[in-house]
């Protein structure tokens, strides 16, 4: 349903400088992210849609390729292609198929190099040609001379390309290339150009999830005036008899493992648009979606659809700021949006763990699961935000565990696929903040059995030894300490909603693992710690180190110790009581730290003292004051971050968005509360940095959060009022929220040492 | 359903010595064939089965597989393991899929030197242990200390291993080898332990037919006692993330491209049963597979079925003949009822030529087309002897052409998926030949367009050179003089149904394509000749020469002049009349030939002159001289190559089997006729070499051949009575055949010159 009147609005409406709502599409900056490290796309894409379609600068070998995880840098000056799968802020990566290239006049068959980018395919580009925003993007390729748009529907990516007049228009499919690449990713191709002029194929690639399969089909609005299919691989060993077709012109279809199509259109009067739909299933299914989703050739109208939708699902959020900040807000909120992605076909089927084909009923079938990231914020936000994708989520979720292989729950997969990629078992959190926030649509005892097989299932992450000792011993596993504290937290969650279900003995059981933390938090030190088998601690002991194969994961001793969402009380205790802890939580922040300790961990960036809010171990730390009774620490915590890590252009992100949660933890701090612990159902307090917020709640009900006093001059909060009447504690409750109503935070320019100290005014933990 | 009175009757009877009818499955010895380069393979399997479940002696890199094409070579001493997929008697090979190795005592992981088994898992056997008869196959490996039996349902492989008392049973999967190996070859393969103890996978690799994927569920008959799940790959630039499970004990699944599954059982105090099924579709299709086709764990009770099965099969022909002749003929039989394969599931789904996923809706879906081989006479055998499965075929080949990316008709495909191997599109003599025999069950329409959409496929072996020019260039196209003469035989087919459907301007345009082997008839050598895109015949031209690239297919002028089956009176006529062209004849068979001529090509063997009876070129040439009025010849000739290329031992056939084309070419000769021209409906007399064949029809009629006086001192016909009656003509009808009836050779000492030597009574030509 478009929003037509809305949409006009935007295109009439100035961007103001003076605080008041305004048109969120228009506040959205693609950009931001795309340059540092946030790893963003600035391409097309509908909210959680299959398709990402955007500029690639370059794929280089997977031992360069940290700064690429997303294709395009924003540093780079040269364009490679434009290809349909792109991962928003992932540290690690893969994806970038079916990669496209048009190009005018002489064909060139290679991307050359980065350089020299008139050598080959590549072409230069400036930023002053980019035009990007919420599911459009436009660059003219300055050495290939084409203009280029893009706009995406949900598993349809669009392409118009404006040709110099009277050029040779060509277009360029290579399937070679990929995010991460390495010699030997592609394990198979295909490629078909069809009697009707679709050209369909698929790649199967061995990367982040090996073996991945992805299909495609691509439609063009002229006719070919012809083609040319290629295989270039070298020295092959077999090449088994050749197919119909004397000359790459005349082949219908091929195989192998370095493919590309040349396609000419000749000279063109007027733009050619390319339609790519992608599946994880099948050729026919790229078809089908192709033709469910996609029909005719209104690019423009293609692109109002799309800017339609995020106009719907940014005006989740009202909100009155300055624009610097509007721009952070909104492109935050546009980043929060975009992951997990869809994986099923228009007909419901999609690929599962397993490789097979599956049935969703009833659901759409989500993946792209950066778990360990975003079940700290993204996903708490979706459970607000969209509450009834929230359960497809869940859905997709236990769909995907009961296809698994192992039988248990995504730990990083996308496309259906899994990649074993960090550590816990976060899918738990997920499901569980769900189900305790009232979310349905999903078989909840389905679920809580695929959270215990998942908890349970003894070869996973050393959980046969977590099982049996209460924590993860560093001599059979790497990363213990962090993997212990972890686990703790996920079956806090799990014996949570066994808990609400009604499963005593299950929550019983599961209460008592997420005590282990205690475990590995050795109080000599002060600090969680790893354990050998034989119950010692590992020696020798440094709290600053950090490495792989360290006691922790991404973080070190200094980080990861706070790693106690369910029980800060307990871990208050085991820190030696409330000013021990607050004076150790400021030794976090203020110790001076050399960022090249760090220099050697890909991840850990945007360094306050050892605070890293480049990484997500930390993203809970500022909210801990409150804990402590001390929630105008936590204020000054906040807005130091706040004004250090983030801003509005390219480089606004300290570190990976991580599909989202490096955004989701700037919206909820923007309107001052944040999810600490995910299943509490509560969201501690903090400070606003938006003179207003008003959330869109199911039934027309609005959550408004307001900032009274509210400039640099005022970064404290003085009291706050839910509904009018004065909050003693500093947190709210999802209830709070989603009953609708106003949070007013009323800011002054000193901290208030007297509001929210006491036991009782805390947030919740385990020991309460 | 099984015939379990003819089944009892079986056990009890005798081979006896005098040619009295007598039990077929006893006369069948899988060993002929398996010596030489007759390719075939002594494991189990079932009529038209899909798996061919065999031991594998060897599967040496591809440059030296020639010999192993079949996995099994009589020759060798030692097995390297059992695997589900078998070519019977192909010359170019793959498959070998699902290698299962059994072995008492220490684990080895690797197979081991050929001339040091015991270095390895292969292990050293003697035929002495051997037993193989159709669906059964057993040996003893000495160096593993294990009895290995086998049977085999249609989808569904049957091990049984006997291992020694007290020693440790285990069985090693080996994913790694194939047949035509080669480095690289598998390009990924899967392997998942399941809960219930089923061990699924696939593996997809680039062989025969490029990127097939084949996978497989298997069921032990007693609980694992332990498992390694291995990924043996060396040197992989990047590797992702570990799944779970530290050891490959706690390993529940593996992927990558050299995998292994070892499975350890312990002491066993019976046989451990194993039962593999296989699929072309995906996992859940082979479980599937498992669970409709083999319940329980009766080993015996799965042999006895497909013995019942074979019995019934074989029972199609009884004979009388001397216990040699039974032996080669029930083999023969046995041979000629292997293949197409059955590709379908049980659910009816099939990967098509386009590797995407189809529904049989009514039929069963077949590959396994070594179409350029057995359209002569192993397909028109099988319009006689299973005229139901023979639509299905038809219906097969069909659906095929409707799923390729080139819209074409199979060329040389087997599970579904094309190599384009050998020349023509053989596929429609095969289609025309069932329609003109009344075989039904099959959209004839949808043929015939599919028949026409092979044919003007321009891109096809240079078939648009061909449509203009009326042959193909040899600078244009290799082997063009085989190519334009099996294309303009192809053409009349087509002409020959289209004309029969009323489709008349099709049928004239494809009879004037069926003329066009004259363009490539050179009247001043007497030879088909390759000509150049100018209209010259390609010089310098020597008749005797033969190799790859030459302007024929795996032959030279000699042998590829006299195919022109659909006009031998215009043949005979363009090489000067009735007397050159039996002196030539006579040549062909007379020349004396350097066997070294052909030592460089591999599939030219069986040297009767130029006359190659190992492969098919050859193979109608003998019957010839019937139509130039000289059948004496055709008998004298037939003798000839009866008594030189075929006998009953594993050496007892000339060349490849090519999947039952070299066993039809026997059967029908041992029965005295034979389809020179398929789509002509005649069979062509040759003499009979049993004393009695009786044919099966449908409706409990029966075609009975007699032939009086027949022994080694009588080797020439007579008189020919069909019903008793004098025939003068030197061919049958197949509606004489399915008429039922008796055909009578008299046979005698010498050649009479008076019988069928007048036009009148020659068989049909195109010019008649």
């Amino acid at each position: 349903m478009l929003r037509k009147s809305l949409l006009l609005a935007l295109v009439t409406l100035p961007v103001l400088a003076a605080p008041v709502f305004a048109d969120a599409l228009a506040d959205v900056d693609p950009f931001i992210g795309t340059g540092g490290d946030g790893h963003t796309f600035p391409g097309a894409t509908l909210p959680f849609g299959m398709v990402q379609l955007s500029p690639d600068t370059d794929m280089p070998n997977f031992h360069h390729a940290y700064g690429w995880a997303a294709g395009y840098r924003y540093s780079d000056h040269s364009i490679l292609g434009f290809s349909h799968t792109h991962f928003s802020g992932s540290g690690h990566s893969d994806l970038g198929d079916v990669l496209l290239m048009p190009m005018s006049g002489e064909l060139h068959l290679d991307p050359g190099a980065k350089d020299q980018p008139s050598s080959g395919y590549r072409s230069r580009f400036s930023h002053q040609s980019e035009r990007a925003s919420p599911g459009y993007y436009a660059v003219t390729l300055d050495d290939n001379q084409v203009k280029v748009e893009l706009t995406a529907g949900k598993r349809v990516g669009w392409h118009r390309y404006t040709f110099a007049e009277g050029a040779e228009a060509r277009v360029l499919l290579d399937l070679r290339p990929s995010i991460y690449d390495y010699d030997g990713k592609v394990l198979w191709s295909s490629l078909r150009l069809r009697p009707d002029g679709v050209l369909t194929g698929m790649r199967q690639t061995r990367g982040w999830a090996p073996g991945r399969q992805l299909f495609f089909a691509m439609r063009f609005s002229k006719p070919l005036k012809g083609h040319q299919l290629l295989n270039r691989e070298q020295n092959v060993s077999y090449r088994g008899f050749k197919g119909p077709g004397h000359n790459p012109g005349d082949v219908a279809a091929i195989s192998g493992r370095a493919l590309e199509a040349a396609l000419d259109f000749g000279p063109l009067n007027s733009p050619l648009l390319v339609k790519v739909a992608i599946s994880s299933v099948s050729e026919q299914g790229a078809l089908d979606n192709l033709s469910k989703e996609a029909s005719g050739w209104d690019f423009d109208g293609a692109k109002t659809a799309a800017q339609a939708q995020w106009q719907k699902a940014l005006g989740a959020i009202d909100i009155k700021a300055p624009a610097p900040i509007r721009r952070s807000f909104y492109t935050a909120l546009y980043h929060a949006l975009i992951a997990p992605n869809l994986a099923s076909d228009a007909d419901g089927r999609y690929r599962g763990p397993d490789q097979e084909v599956h049935q969703a009923k009833g659901f759409d079938f989500y993946s792209t699961w950066s778990l360990w990231d975003v079940y700290r914020a993204q996903q708490p936000l979706l459970t607000i935000l969209e509450p009834k994708r929230m359960g497809e989520l869940v859905s997709s979720l236990v769909a995907a565990q009961q296809s698994s292989p192992f039988g248990i729950l995504p730990v990083w997969s996308y496309q259906g696929q899994e990649t074993w990629c960090m550590i816990g078992y976060h899918a738990l959190p997920v499901i569980a903040d769900a189900y305790l926030k009232g979310i349905t649509g999903f078989d909840s005892a389905a679920a809580l059995k695929a959270m215990v097989a998942s908890a349970d299932y003894g070869p996973y992450g050393d959980l046969s030894d977590y099982i049996t000792l209460g924590y993860v011993p560093i001599d059979k596993e790497p990363e213990a300490a962090s993997k212990t504290l972890e686990y703790a937290f996920d079956d806090w969650t799990l014996a949570r909603m066994a808990s609400a279900m009604g499963k005593d003995a299950l929550a019983k059981r599961f209460f008592k693992r997420a005590g282990n933390w205690q475990n590995v938090f050795d109080r000599q030190t002060g600090f969680a710690r790893a354990r050998l088998s034989n119950g010692d601690y590992r020696t020798p002991f440094d709290p600053a180190a950090v490495g792989y194969g360290s006691d922790y994961t991404e973080g070190n001793a200094w980080q990861y110790s706070w790693y106690v969402p369910q029980d800060i009380a307990g871990l208050i205790n085991a820190m030696g009581g409330q000013s021990a802890f607050v004076n150790k939580l400021d030794a976090v922040f203020d110790t001076k730290v050399d960022p090249k300790t760090f220099a050697h961990v890909e991840d850990i960036s945007g360094l306050i003292g050892y605070y890293a809010h480049g990484n997500e171990p930390s993203h809970h730390m500022a909210y801990l004051y409150d804990y402590a009774g001390a929630p105008w620490k936590t204020q000054e915590r906040l807005t130091t971050i706040m004004n250090s890590q983030y801003h509005d252009g390219p480089t606004g992100l300290a570190g990976n968005d991580d599909l989202g949660q490096m955004s989701a933890w700037y919206l909820f701090t923007a309107m001052g509360f944040y999810p600490v612990a995910p299943g509490s159902n509560q969201y501690v307090l903090g400070r606003p940095f938006v003179e207003e917020a008003s959330i869109r709640l199911p039934g027309g009900k609005r959550f408004v959060v307001k900032a009274e006093h509210l400039d640099d001059a005022h970064p404290y909060v003085g009291k706050v009022l839910l509904n009018g009447k004065a909050l003693a504690t500093s947190y709210i409750t999802h209830q709070d929220l989603v009953a609708g109503g106003t949070l007013t935070f009323v800011m002054q320019q000193s901290p208030n040492k007297n509001w929210a100290t006491g036991p009782a005014s805390r947030p919740y933990s385990l020991s309460r």
